[in-house]
This record gives structure tokens, sequence and C-alpha cells, in this order.
């Protein structure tokens, strides 16, 4: 099932990543090329969106958003959500295997996603403080403990719960922020995983749709 | 509807506030008395939930969990979803205003909480160190920007969208994290939007029920 009106998500005009695929409309743009999902972008600049337009749509005036008809929504988890509810591919049928899926999107996002936000902080926000370099392995562990009991229940498996769902996109996606760090290269198996959802076709015209903002290709995913 | 399982959750044996309400399965109760549901709670001790019994139940040695059967949640967001889908009365019917509230749950646990968490961090594991006081105001900040930006959404209204959902019960929740430090009052409407909540019969009922783990009634809901 497609749906009816073509959805028009909003991404970084100019990403501080300079498109390497961390900014969270990485997210939807991977759950909407998963789902088969064709849809519009537009771009935002860092101006537009503290303006009231663009928090008309989004109250905390971040990307990414999403239009469909009448519908307006903020928040990639809950982006990706409704997409994955709508489509087949990204959560099981069984109730309990979806009810499970689901849970490992709240897993990424409100148990693993902010210690990394935190460290991200420490990183880019208070990287010129006085403490910033004593403190900097006091947050660092505090990802570690994240990534070690991540690790530990991923064990050999491809993925977190039977097939890949929403949930290991969520959680890959999260772990993504920590490629630059270098954290991930500790833990071999959740190394493997990021690596097995960024070679998923889905995730790499996500990608290059997102990087082709920054080359001059048209920003749509397909 | 009422599961046909009664469902088991779990909770601090003892809570490291004593009963104010702010753990998170203060969160499912909350959803499970909105519900009508009947429930059982089981406690752990703080070295129990790092044991491998625990740890099979939640991966990241954390309360609450949700048993009904066979099957196992956890993450306090994914189960109050879980609760809010199959019982009236926490997501509204009509689909659009059902992702929009979705939306609000995912508002409160992945762009609310995380600056919140920190601020817990830096007060409760940080306040030992040469940084502290000088760091705090920052920290404190970073939530004054997300409470600055909710407060401007909610405006004059009761709830976030329409009539009170799981998303509002997830963002009382997580705001009420900032009670004690006397934040809120800064933002009148976020205050009274927090009252409402607690005021809630079922919040109340929620409330009643993880205090008298402390003062030695029964430990379930009803």
């Amino acid at each position: 099932m497609t749906f009816p009106m073509t959805p028009t998500i909003t991404a970084f005009e100019r990403s501080p990543d300079r498109g390497k695929g961390l900014a969270r409309d990485m997210r939807v743009r991977w759950a909407l090329e998963e789902a088969g999902q064709a849809y519009e972008v537009r771009l935002v600049s860092f101006s537009a969106m503290k303006e009231p337009a663009h928090r008309a749509l989004h109250p905390f005036g971040q990307i990414p958003t999403y239009e469909e008809g009448d519908l307006v929504l903020f928040e990639s988890g809950a982006i990706v959500f409704h997409v994955a509810q709508r489509h087949a591919g990204l959560l099981p049928g069984d109730a309990n295997a979806r009810a499970r899926a689901i849970t490992w999107m709240f897993a990424a996002l409100n148990t693993v996603e902010p210690p990394i936000l935190e460290l991200q902080n420490a990183r880019l926000l208070e990287s010129d403080k006085p403490w910033s370099e004593q403190r900097l392995p006091l947050v660092e562990g505090r990802v570690r403990v994240r990534l070690g009991e991540l690790s530990a229940r991923l064990g050999r498996a491809d993925w977190l719960d039977g097939g890949f769902s929403a949930g290991d996109l969520m959680m890959v996606a999260v772990l993504l922020r920590l490629k630059p760090s270098g954290m991930l290269d500790d833990y071999p198996n959740l190394f493997a995983y990021v690596a097995r959802g960024e070679a998923r076709p889905a995730y790499q015209r996500a990608f290059d749709a997102q990087r082709a903002v920054f080359t001059g290709k048209p920003p749509t995913g397909r």
C-alpha cells in the first residue's frame, strides 16, 4: 500500500555533518525507502527552522517533519512508526513480535540515544570548557554501559528480534552517530550490526538521497 | 477490553525517590489505571536488576518490565503504547489524531527527556566534580530551551492535542522529573498542565500504589 498523497519531509538545507547521513531526516528517508514509498523533500535553513512557519509544523524548531494531506507529524520516531505501521516490511504481522519491535524503537530513542546525545553535547558544545577533557571519559563510560548491554543482548544474531524491523532501523541509526568516535570498534557484533543496516539497499538509496543535497543532485528519494 | 491474562510489571524494591512517583514504573501504572486494566507488581532489588534472570526480561537491567502470557516487553514508552493501543481512552480513534498523540509520546521521550536526564546526571552523578557548579547553568539552559518551546506550543490549551492522550501522560511524567528543581515554576502553563495530569483519578491511584511500596500496603494497583 502506498499513501494516497505523496508525503513531504523536511531536511537541513546545510546539514551539520555535510551529508554523512547522521541527521534525523535519514531515519525517515530510510523507512520510506524500506517501505517503497515515494516522498518529496523540502530543505529548511537553520534560521527558517526557528521561524513561526516551521514551528507550526515542529514546535521544537527541528527537522524532520512529515506532511501528508492534512496530517502533520514531527519526531523521527513517530514518523518512522507512522510509515512502518502502514507498509509491510518494517513491523512484523504477529502482535507480540510487533510489540517487541516497537519496544526496540523506544529503547533506541529513550535508552541508547540519550547518553549518545550527552556525549555529542560534551564534544560539540563543551569542547572549549575547562572541564571538557577531564569530563569526557565519564560521559563515554555512560555510553559504553549501554553498548555493552546491547552487545550482550544482540549476541550472534543478525537483528535484535527475528527479522529486520523498524526497531533495528532506529537502533542502527542511533548507533551510527557513534561511528565517527570509533567507539563501536570495541563491540565487533554491534559494528557488524550497523554495517548490516548500512548494506541494505533501502539504506543506500536514502543515504544517496540525503548526500545529493550536498552534491547538487535532486534531493528526493526516487 | 481487558487482557485475557493479568499483566505483571516490575518496579524498584526501594525506589531512589522513596515513593515520589518519579520512577518509570509510574508511567506504566498510570496508563494501566487510565485503561482500567488490573495488574500485578513484582518488586526487584538493585542487585537483582543486574542479574541474568532480570536481564533476560530487560537487556539494560532496568525497570519497568511487562509480562503478559508469552509476551515480555521493556521500555516504559513501549509498554504505555502497548496498553494504549488495546484500551480506549489513551489514543484517539481518528487515525490522524492518533498519529499526532503518538508523536507527543516520542517528543516526550526523545526531545524533552534527554536534556532532563542530562540535568539529572549533572545533579546526581557529577555533584562532587570540580566542574559541577560552573556547568550546571549550561545544562539547565538546555532544559529551558525545550520548556520554552513546549510552553509556547501548549499555550492556553488543557492538553497538547485535543483531549488527554498517552502523549500527555508521557509528557507530564517526563516533566514531573523537574518538579523537585522548581524549574517548572517559570512556565505557569506547563506547571498547570502537570498539575492537571496529577489531578486525574488514574494518576492518583497509580501514585498511591507506587507509594504503598514504601508504606507497607500491598503494591498492586487495585
